[in-house]
């Protein structure tokens, strides 16, 4: 009895919903309203569950930087940070930058294939199956896209955070492989590339390859998702979203560092910025409470949110409550992975008056996270140039929250 | 261009997905069989992203055990093991152990409540909403059905142990919230009750409930998934699954154990049955080469599995390939996390004879998995009881894979 209920009711949902999407025309710019899922039959429930109807996050894409590339095309896509647990996100939920928007390579596992080539003893070319044979490594890192910097017009932490996500990546160490290949005397550098129209490449150190890069096929137990990069993408650790190409074709060792359309804002003809690192700094956001949300009245509430680093596992996170003049150190609950998001919590009593809060995080490394001031002052620029330009650099100042005497939170970079 | 072209792909395939629904007269027995899923339009992908087409990993129902309360109704759903990496289990191909099959309560959380009583100081009921202002708690653990046990007639690894699942749990550690409502004297056991109409209920030692157990509202980032009892799930890390309560309801607190439906093979005539233990032992086995799988020929292999304990952290795996008389130690690349699947590995030269691959796990409480044997034995039963009825108690006993000479890969249990 309960079961035909159920039937027909899924039924019924599932052909209305195929009629809509029917009408759409989809281009690039309309792809750009998340709309509702049809549901599955109860057949399909079986086979691969999904999550209730109740929960609605979605990601949204950024509609103020379209495509260099394309004209219309979506370039980033943006997580609902202020709406997950714990620390993985979900992959159906994970942040994308690139410059095909969702339209992504539909590529057969069963043809793809990644070859290791240049200053090496051996070239070796590898189809996905073939790399499954080697001993595989999972762990947990976020990734995080140069492109994620606050800006005070932007409302939420989707809006000023949601180009970072983390996963638990499974695949091959690149070391490994290089081994496999013979690394010839003289090679210093890699530069890798994959299958998006620019290429979507970058120079990296070989000390960085040999010591925790990965060749990734697996994210969060099943294949990378195809706007992840499936079959095939590089695992680079701590480092700038980009150089994690995706759709992974070929990885080519040389001795020097070459210029790849990838390099934003590296290329810059001030020194200051051109030099500026590729390994985020320790970094750290208060997803509750954060900007649009709304706090019902005075009282406990624990304070939430994430922190992470490319330098390694995060070693404390404080939070202020007045703007940054006093800090208390907050509780990391779970275990603590290194390049990973890592959630913190602190009990929090609000009278009721207006405040700000703010968070920041120290890494095993030492580094402390930097207000936007003191960002400012390491690139050797006028904060003003920050206001007008974005940070060009890796961006990791203190995000600040302004609870308002009514609950209501703001964004509260000036 | 290419967006216009995925498009139109997208219409007509989930046109042809909606009438293939429609012509489904769905049962439970018949919604044993997985199909392919219409595909998302662009628009949707932007919101909520989904795997490749070339992935098709399913979960499979068990045909041979409906549920014992509704004829025709699916009991257990199976995790396809053997295509999962890493150790998280993609929260739609978790395992599904309900009485309900894939026919789920449909929760609203802004109504759902969650209560303590009994013999407590202040009893107390709370909201989804609520119960997120607390601490929250995020770890890695996997939950075994007590129904997870190999048979000689099962062909696949996803048979014989596809009823174990690890996710990333965060929730209110039960601890606060049982200081919260004020403990009484003489209290010693709680009793847990869910929405299913059997209660999917159990009583647990106090000891525990104040040790480690959680009261659930995220799975792997996001909410829980209906299958997993959204809203709020009992996650209890180490005991068989069912202690885990599904649509959370209430946990009285009381003086003594009480028996509840979900006492399966608890209630028995034997004494030494009815004694068996709530806590999953040292536990593993090799997902690749596992049963129903083919080896294309000799060569170098990378033996795969995995490994958990209901006692803490895996300390070791070992694996034979001569059928248990000579062990060799796995390498375990990631992380290790307390009662959590752990991924082992080790290179295997395989040289085209027959023989018997095993994996064994030792945890960190220096407990051994034990051989079939010596599982029986523990019980005082022979051999040929649980051949005929099935391991009654937790079933850890060590899985061996017999690879013929023709590559094929057969389960050898006997």
């Amino acid at each position: 009895m309960a079961s035909k209920k159920a039937s027909r009711r899924g039924f019924l949902k599932a052909g209305a919903a195929a009629a809509a999407v029917g009408a759409i025309k989809t281009t690039g710019a309309e792809a750009a309203l998340p709309q509702a899922q049809p549901p599955k039959s109860l057949k399909d429930l079986v086979a691969y569950g999904e999550r209730s109807r109740f929960v609605t996050s979605v990601r949204v894409p950024v509609v103020d930087r379209p495509s260099p590339d394309q004209f219309g095309l979506i370039f980033h896509i943006l997580t609902p940070l202020q709406e997950q647990v714990g620390n993985i996100t979900p992959s159906s939920l994970h942040f994308v930058g690139t410059h095909r928007g969702a339209i992504v390579p539909d590529l057969d596992p069963k043809e793809h294939k990644f070859m290791i080539h240049g200053m090496v003893d051996r070239p070796l070319e590898f189809t996905v199956d073939e790399l499954k044979r080697f001993p595989s490594v999972s762990r947990i890192h976020f990734i995080e896209c140069l492109g994620n910097h606050s800006k005070p017009e932007y409302k939420t932490v989707q809006e000023t955070h949601g180009l970072t996500s983390c996963s638990e990546w499974t695949g091959v160490p690149m070391s490994l492989l290089l081994k496999e290949c013979g690394v010839q005397k003289g090679a210093a550098w890699i530069v890798s590339e994959g299958l998006e129209e620019v290429k979507g490449g970058g120079s990296i150190r070989l000390a960085k390859a040999m010591d925790d890069m990965m060749v990734a096929y697996g994210q969060n137990g099943e294949p990378l998702r195809p706007q992840q990069g499936f079959p095939l993408r590089l695992i680079v650790p701590g480092f700038e979203g980009v150089y994690n190409t995706k759709w992974l074709r070929r990885v080519k060792v040389v001795d020097r560092y070459y210029m790849t359309y990838n390099d934003y804002g590296h290329i810059q003809k001030e020194e200051e910025i051109a030099a500026m690192t590729v390994q985020w700094g320790p970094k750290s956001v208060i997803t509750f409470p954060s900007g649009g949300q709304q706090l019902p009245g005075p009282g406990v509430y624990q304070i939430t949110g994430l922190a992470w680093s490319g330098g390694g596992k995060v070693r404390k996170v404080e939070i202020s409550a007045d703007g940054g003049q006093t800090w208390k150190e907050a509780e990391i609950p779970g275990e603590v992975h290194s390049k990973a998001h890592t959630r913190f919590g602190l009990n929090w009593k609000w009278d009721g008056q207006e405040c700000t809060l703010m968070s920041r995080c120290t890494d095993e490394l030492g580094q402390l996270q930097p207000m936007r001031s003191q960002l400012a002052q390491h690139f050797h620029e006028p904060p003003d140039y920050y206001k007008t330009h974005g940070v060009q650099g890796t961006d990791n100042m203190i995000q600040p929250w302004r609870v308002a005497s009514d609950g209501s939170v703001h964004n509260a970079l000036v």
